[in-house]
């Protein structure tokens, strides 16, 4: 017997419970990295990014509640225990121990980037099985692409 | 040279920190169960413990950021990676999919009972060497204990 | 001579005006069957599912207002007399008198999956005539499927 | 066996459970009215009468709750469905479409004189049976005065 | 000498006294049963009425200050002291240790059921003596009686 | 013609029109003795009575305002001009210049009594015409002498 | 014996006492004539103006008690009393019962305009004996400058 | 060097670019259009409309901020600079000097309805290269919509 | 069979649950005695004191609220019926009746300082057993020892 | 026929007038090349300076109203249409695209700069003819000065 | 080469900048003194002094901060550390340990008086070099002298 | 006579007194040293450091108001006047005029860094005679501690 009943067809249905799990765990996975960061980053510029990384941090666990429950209402149960982030999370990781502050700019910049073009294609992917599940991800590129673009402006002269 | 300098000597330094990093690690870990349930959580106390589990997670949310930064601020760099939790954390987990309300209320109950015994032990631990860690430890411990209190109160008569 | 001017031209202004008509007439309907429940229900989750009936009203009356409103500046003027409620709604209903807390919940899921469909089929309709009033009633789909989602989830196992 | 139990003795309890039920359905009437016009109101005075709508269906609003949830205290099941608003409501109604500024605020002013009459009827007829429920009229009289008070005065000199 | 004048005359001022200084009473020793179960109440429902039963003891406490000011407005100095609750608190007090959800239900409408019939003849006989406190007193039944319907509605089926 | 209809018959709109009129400029009168107070007190008190005088003026101008606006949607165009206050003002007023704590307590106590005395009576007088107005006049009652005692507790032992 | 010191000299304490007394018998005097108007006003533009009356009322209410405290400030005991008002206003005033949006429009504009003529010329006396003085009445000006200019646009074309 | 990287290749970015840009001055104009109707606008309605405008200036600020920010997440430089609005800058403007209140209703309407237009054709063109940029065009053109229908309704019997 | 598991083996429970418990008994207590004397004041600092003693039962409820739900934490059910507190109450109560301004400074501070007392014998018996509660009974303490300070400033020279 | 009226004899009127349009212009050239910076920043102080920039855009627009509607109360209708801001819009502008954070905080310490420059002769100009004008020129002239401080200090060391 | 540029030229400077380096002290002076004071006081008097002296160290907190940046905005560093207050302080200064609440407010009124002596000074001084510098301190002035009102009128009948 | 009473022993109230008085010396020092360099602060960095500066004196003020409340609650009068910071004060201090933002973050580290080692003695000192103030002084320690990090971070790599 079903536990949650899901309003999707079944195809439709795994194509966008396939694209939150994998958004879930970017996300969850984000939210970690940008916290490791917050607390790790050394230099000039701490106070500026630690802030700015509490936003980002912010962002992410936001959207992985909402893509989680979404997920349930499609009946398709969502999973975010620690093994499951520590084995399916493809973003760059960050290293141990304290980080200067440009590594981090440069590190949540790639970060960002990474997981945009993964949203991107699941974008394509659901447009057509749940418009619903899109327009989610619709928001969630453009937040997430807002804020590559601070980290990438505050980036610049790459290099320096 | 040493990248954040700290206030304690190094023996001191090393208990404490080895505390810090522990508890962080268990609060991070309860903090992605807590959602984990909090999605998952089917039966008819679902919106009164749905409602419940997010007080845990934002209560260990905060506290892992507090940990966190106390252990900055003695000069050790916390470790809050997806890898690290998922190698380190060893509290009750959950399991996949859909979870009745009775056996998620049996877990988190399980979970800070476990997480309270540690933590006893660290305020022992830390007493000596660091008092200003020790004072965190217990604070968080006795809330940890409110938290587990209302869940074993939910959990009776147990079995039903 | 016209009124208030449309936007858009008459043949896409029309799927729209019917869409928005159809989903406003529901919405209201649910506001009222929702308050309906919420004063009647009995039982021993009384206070929890009151309170969670509230929320789905808070939702039902805010949209209908935002579906008006959408209608009207399509130049349509909109209608949620309360004879054309009475006539034009055709989701599950509430009977007389005090329901019994399962019977509360049963009743919300079934009116809210009935909705949903009808919903998806707007969705289907006016993504060409009109991408603004689609995205609208994308947003309320997934709002819908969520609240659904939390009165399954606590509906289960079903006949409990 | 009686579900909720009632604190009135009987003849007492169906007066004033009457008064209660009538109220409800005129107050639910009236916000569904007020919303109407709230939205197709159009003249020179658009905004400021659109936004005085508001108020009065924030007020129709918020006592249909509180009657309705008084008449459950007394073990009345109160009636707010569609079908029973739309066949016991006896106010002047609203006409379908566009409905100019002037025409609003007769409208308004009318069914709210009406809505008066009947309550203060009702005032009289619960004094004795239940000085509680009487209470809660005449604030309920109050109030709808004060509000048609200024649909009346602004409403002057009629037929311009 | 008067300490504080009335502005009542004497035999006026002795009723309106005695049925706030009872009055308050019941309150205050309501307020004190309501937190007594808040804390000891265990069961499945535990989370659901424990805070249901701080709703109660705000209600409780606010009515207890308004009512020992009118008294005190009065010139009748009020008495809320432990020595004078304990010998004059007759509604139904609350057994020692850990009581079950059910139980507290039971207990909470029994209470509030026994203080609403004793505030029904305050009302009655401060009528002609004092409107002001009259009035007063009608409130607080209101309020006492959306109160225990909460928690009959809940404690229904009985014996369940 | 009319200017503003009233929901009441011709000889019950004059007692109350008359009620709410005198209440009306004692409550203004009221407002700006009690201003003229806060500004022109000396003493070892002041701070706590300049304090305290704000409040009753806040009191005064927020029933004022209730009371003309109660008279106009009865149809009774209220008057409160300076000339009118000046004209119909007999409670005690105010000396000249500085005023000693001790003469603004005795004299604010004073003038709330007189003010209760002549509200009992239009308890009475409108009770049949209008329970309306009636009940707003308790309630304008019930806070002057919560007013009144405070300034009285505070003027014991009088003569000090 | 002085009672309250002033830190002005005998001549300038004079010139802005009397400056500042003036100044608050017209505010007070504002307060009331716009109160009167917003309780009084009747025509299709009641809402708007009637909302408006109560910005006047409250920037003259507030800067009345700012001036009086001033007043007090260089010993200057302020004279606020509802005889001295009657007696010292001489703005334009306003009629008995109902009057027309248009009238009351014109009526508050050309109060505020005198009234502004008024204060310009203490502007200009004030500046030479206390500049604090001139300062408080240069705001005052320019704020009352600002409300009358609103009901100056929206008197036009005048005798409309 | 690429100064800020973008998500979208070559093409899309540059059609997303476009469209963004011009929407960038279309509200930076109506931003100012608005503000200078909110200050020279004389009239009956002056009150009401003022108000109004403020709320389109607010909303116009709010969306000009929002695309201009994803423009530069976008990798494309937007330009809102004083020069380029006037340059580019295509919709109704306003005329010098005080507008009657008819004809500053009249010059919104027909303001927004051209901007409207102006953005369906962008909803179109970017559908393609840039979904998350049509989300955010389709968001403000519903709501451009909406305050469009509040100022044609109230521009109605047009020419009156 | 154990209703509420504890965290603490038994003897540690044991010290901790009566320390608990005593405390509180005084808190209850003082929140009782606080608002006697709130209501019960006379004399010229009437409303000094009164709202001070406000603070002291704000505190008091608060703490008592924490110490409780400290105790149910640790396995103990806390006690604070009516009968509880009068027979178990020792610290300096109050008189009936009117009390003098400077009697109710006095009273308080010796009840506080009387319960200072008990309170560091607690702190002092739960260091070993369980410094969870030894902290929080520390924080208690502290606060205390502050309100008392000021009633002790405030009674000075004793016997004025 | 004056449109709307001025309080100002016409010489007065014109200086005062014309002090004020120029302002506007530079207020809102300020707020249209700040938004512009804070979108194409870039470089390693991109997040400080970004919000630094909304500052003075809000404090450059909240005073550019106030300086407009300054001037519709003198009866001068101000200007601050798109073509009138390019036209006469003279301080130092921005270049087009991304630009260098330390070219930033440059251009704009220069262009404050140059602004406070010509307000300072507009201070000295308004003195005689409105004091009320003068006053809010000073007001601006001293926020402004204090924002330019801020770029300037930051500046430092300049050409770094 | 200079840090932060002035707007001042150099005489001006100087003259402006030396009446703020004064009025800093004074303030800071206030501000330590008014604590030591709200610490310190002891009397039936203490509560009520002991909060208005929070008031006065507030307000010379927020004025200081305002006076600081305000010099350092002409290009003058502010000079605020403990040894320059401590050498340059010349108000009425406070005894060592507890102070009678009478002589409080004796100390806080004659203080505030020397300064505001001095302050008159500095506003006559600055008004030719720098009219921002002198409304500042206009400012300043006024409220000090509403605050010294304040002790004043307290401490009336001196000698009591 | 005693003035005000401690609730502690002897040599107890010494200890604890004099570490208290130690600690509001430099909390002081530190609140006034924080707002020099937020005033006097020049450099890239101004923006974060200047406002990282006002955490920091915002910490110190309400601690050190804290530790002085303290104090006098254990009968030991605080004394925080301007000569007994200037004399007690041995932190390390600013140097006046304009100071680099590189240099401010390694004086505020500096100074920081010495208070903890001091205030860490004062934890061990007051441990025995008063867990109450070794509690207090934990608490400010882990702050100023979580303070120093961020300084520290911020300076690294030192000499850049």
């Amino acid at each position: 017997m079903t536990v949650v009943k899901s309003t999707l067809p079944e195809p439709a249905r795994r194509v966008a419970g396939d694209a939150l799990q994998s958004t879930l765990v970017d996300l969850l996975g984000i939210s970690l990295i940008g916290k490791q960061a917050h607390w790790n980053i050394v230099g000039p510029r701490f106070r500026s990014i630690h802030l700015q990384l509490d936003e980002v941090v912010s962002v992410a666990r936001s959207y992985a509640d909402t893509v989680a429950e979404r997920s349930a209402a499609l009946g398709v149960p969502p999973d975010g225990r620690p093994e499951t982030i520590a084995a399916a999370y493809t973003l760059p990781g960050s290293k141990e121990g304290w980080v200067r502050d440009g590594e981090v700019v440069q590190l949540i910049a790639d970060t960002l980037e990474t997981a945009i073009g993964r949203l991107r294609e699941r974008v394509d992917a659901t447009a057509e099985p749940d418009p619903m599940t899109q327009d989610l991800l619709i928001g969630i590129t453009r937040e997430l692409e807002k804020q590559r673009w601070m980290f990438d402006a505050e980036n610049w002269p790459r290099g320096e």
